[in-house]
């Protein structure tokens, strides 16, 4: 007769805790195959609990198949129910990565951080408060699978105002961030598609098309962006561009280049552009530059965006604007998508849009963003004096290039001021395949420093650099 | 010299509208490329506005392209400025796919709905208002790329309780819905893989993998579930699994059937189980099934789960907990994702989970869906008394399977009830491809309705199904 220890007092109920040691049993192999239990009445008097305990215990091992029950013969063991032991150890789980790698240093001019200090809070959250009374239990509801309409209006108002872009609420497709976004676009286009990538550029994009299955070409730039003519040579149907404001090198793509790679994109169905307007907002000597997709007039243009730069990381926000005909697309090949961007958060974003609260915020954010471009100029000038060095690309987003030439290559401007407690990032990383540049440049993104932070920094790379460059001291020796 | 109207009350500054105007111009060809125009002093005189206005409108037209300055000689338009014109006129946007065609059907017994008016949305909003002003702006920060720590804690908790699973939290991946997690877990098992899938199944998984260019296998089921034994024969080395509660048919794997899927995944390197564990928290005859991951003991189960079905749809939170290996994987290729879920959802949800809310809403929710069925089975029993038919699986989930006898094909079936207002589903539609089952078969979920409602459609239902067929019909003529 099976036997168990069965707890009255246990916050698990009885029937569990006996389901829970049958079932164990099984398992161990104590209980083998074919094996027959005893009838509910002798178990249930023997570990003195009622009959609709053992009753329910036996109906949920049997609802599971651990038994089987035969009429007027009772409850059997179900064969081969022994727990395959592992094949091998499972391997020990790796630490998690580390995002931003903490190597002692105080101040790090990295590039893909945004100063949550501009961020209007308290307007959010009235809004939010407002967005919870207002629409209630209709945030339960899964919006659009494009995004709920309200917020794609506010985002076309926002494109016309301040974008140049005239689109449609019905052309904006809205997603959880721009990484996910480019994975739709990757299929709304086609795996199969060879996608050239700006070489220098935003190297996570890199990993992202090959994550997906693309293959990417990466394509030189000039002064002017990337290269037309390379794009014509290349197999390259699809162009991912930051025509606006270039990752990393700040170039801002004139007119003259934009239409000829519209030219090239219309020159043969099925070429697109994409482009990315991560950080057009901030400009500081002239108005934002208009969107590359503003000149489309053949429906070539994919244009992504995200909130994520120009309100807060947190917000997981982005959109696409497709062309009509990708958008119809989109409807009939993947709207079997559900929106990807929670209804609350969607409608709070539109209220933002819809007050105003948007376009302040980031009239202020350019301001302070100003600031410290301004700070960081100025510290250069001051610290750095008497050392050669340049500075270029200062004049639109969160960073700008720092170009020395103190004899020093660029592995030991980055390692001498990781020594100091300054990280600060060479402009090789962005290319692909790494490259060494022919000039030292450092890529300084200053958005999460403060006037302060910059002025202390700086004076560390005065004390980091003002030395006999190794490959000359070691000459010298 | 140019001339153009400049409206000195419009909202639009001055310097915008020369700039427009200007760049109008040269769009058009107005301007044509090496053209030079007039000084800054000049045209202010011209138009009667100040310097500073010209300078602003050029300024801006050389940041963009579309003039250069030439040192003592002035400013030119540069060439090849013309906006290429479209290759063919765009297509029509189609009209937005529907989710719920409306075809005047007053009933809907569809599967993918549930009912928001068990929603405890005063708790809800409650917690909402709580987490803004607690965490504040620390929401504007982008969680671990995997998710929250204090939703995944909560997450593995509730899966320790309530679905049996001991995982731990870095095991966790929180993301925007199961449908975004089905295409992470193919990017980390491998676009190379074959992916056997479940026929009858979900039809909207096989869209999923084929947009994510994984092939895919139907393999068949018996009464146990999806059949080991083909699986086994097939080229799949991955297979997508819903044990619990198997969609549409309802079957719930026993353990020796889910014990020789594991062995089968044990027994070759790199074989792994998806399971989607979709509906599991509903079921009414006895507790709910443990998931299949509990008996993994090789690391070879990924589990997925959403909160779309057991909250809100309209709150896009999913998970994955993944063994060891792929989680380590995971953070070693794909930490370049950013989480896809705002910070406010997930630690909203955390707080859900965490005072209890969640579950209360799980056992209330449960009540009202099984009072739903035990109205649909009534119903079915009284209006379809005297007509040949037999209803299965409605001891889980949010639907049942009617199958009916009376000489009526599926689709006529489905036909006639759409004739007087009421929509169902034939089984038919859930197979790759779609087969005529031998059985005339319909899906019926009642999650949607109010035990009224079911009334009068399962009446409506009698009246369309209450006839000859129309094959004797015509018969007989």
């Amino acid at each position: 007769m099976l036997t168990y220890h069965l707890d009255p007092h246990s916050a698990t109920p009885l029937y569990e805790q006996l389901y829970r040691a049958v079932r164990a049993d099984i398992m161990s192999g104590a209980l083998a195959g074919g094996d027959r239990l005893p009838s509910k009445r002798k178990l249930a008097a023997n570990l003195h609990v009622s009959q609709i305990t053992v009753e329910t215990a036996y109906g949920q091992l049997l609802a599971e198949g651990y038994l089987a029950s035969e009429p007027r013969r009772g409850y059997f063991v179900q064969p081969q129910l022994a727990v395959p032991s592992p094949a091998a150890p499972a391997p020990a789980p790796s630490a998690p990565a580390d995002h931003a790698p903490d190597d002692g240093c105080r101040y790090d001019f990295r590039t893909n951080i945004v100063d949550n200090g501009c961020f209007p809070f308290a307007t959010w959250a009235r809004l939010s408060r407002s967005v919870l009374s207002e629409y209630s239990d209709r945030l339960l509801r899964s919006t659009d699978p494009c995004g709920a309409v309200e917020l794609r209006q506010q985002i076309a108002r926002y494109l016309r105002d301040c974008r140049g872009l005239g689109v449609s609420p019905d052309n904006i497709l809205v997603g959880a961030g721009s990484e996910y976004l480019m994975q739709l676009v990757i299929q709304l286009l086609g795996r199969d598609r060879v996608y050239g990538l700006e070489n220098p550029g935003y190297r996570k994009l890199y990993q992202i098309f090959q994550a997906n299955g693309a293959a990417v070409r990466p394509l030189p730039l000039d002064k002017r962006g990337l290269r037309a003519d390379e794009l014509a040579k290349s197999d390259a149907s699809v162009v991912y561009l930051t025509p606006s404001h270039h990752f990393p090198l700040g170039t801002v793509m004139p007119a003259q280049r934009r239409l000829e790679i519209l030219r090239w994109a219309s020159a043969a169905p099925r070429r697109y552009v994409i482009e990315d307007d991560y950080d057009s907002e901030f400009r500081y000597a002239s108005r934002p530059i208009p969107a590359l997709g503003e000149l489309d007039r053949a429906g070539r243009v994919v244009y992504v965006n995200t909130f994520a730069k120009s309100l807060a990381p947190g917000l997981r926000i982005g959109y696409l604007v497709l062309p009509d005909a990708l958008m119809a697309r989109y409807r009939a090949r993947f709207s079997l998508y559900s929106s990807t961007v929670p209804s609350f958060d969607q409608h709070t974003l539109a209220a933002f849009l819809r007050t105003g609260a948007f376009e302040r915020h980031i009239n202020r954010s350019r301001k302070v963003y100003q600031a410290r471009r301004d700070a960081l100029l100025a510290a250069l000038a001051r610290e750095l004096d008497g050392l050669p060095y340049e500075v270029s690309r200062a004049e639109a987003g969160l960073h700008l290039l720092l170009h020395m030439r103190n004899g020093m290559r660029e592995r030991e401007l980055v390692d001498r001021a990781a020594a100091v407690g300054v990280r600060v990032y060479g402009l090789s990383a962005y290319y692909t395949p790494p490259v060494t540049p022919p000039r030292a440049t450092l890529v300084l993104g200053y958005a999460g420093l403060t006037g302060a932070q910059i002025d202390e920094a700086c004076a560390l790379l005065r004390q980091a650099w003002d030395a006999a460059p190794s490959g000359t001291a070691e000459g010298a020796k």
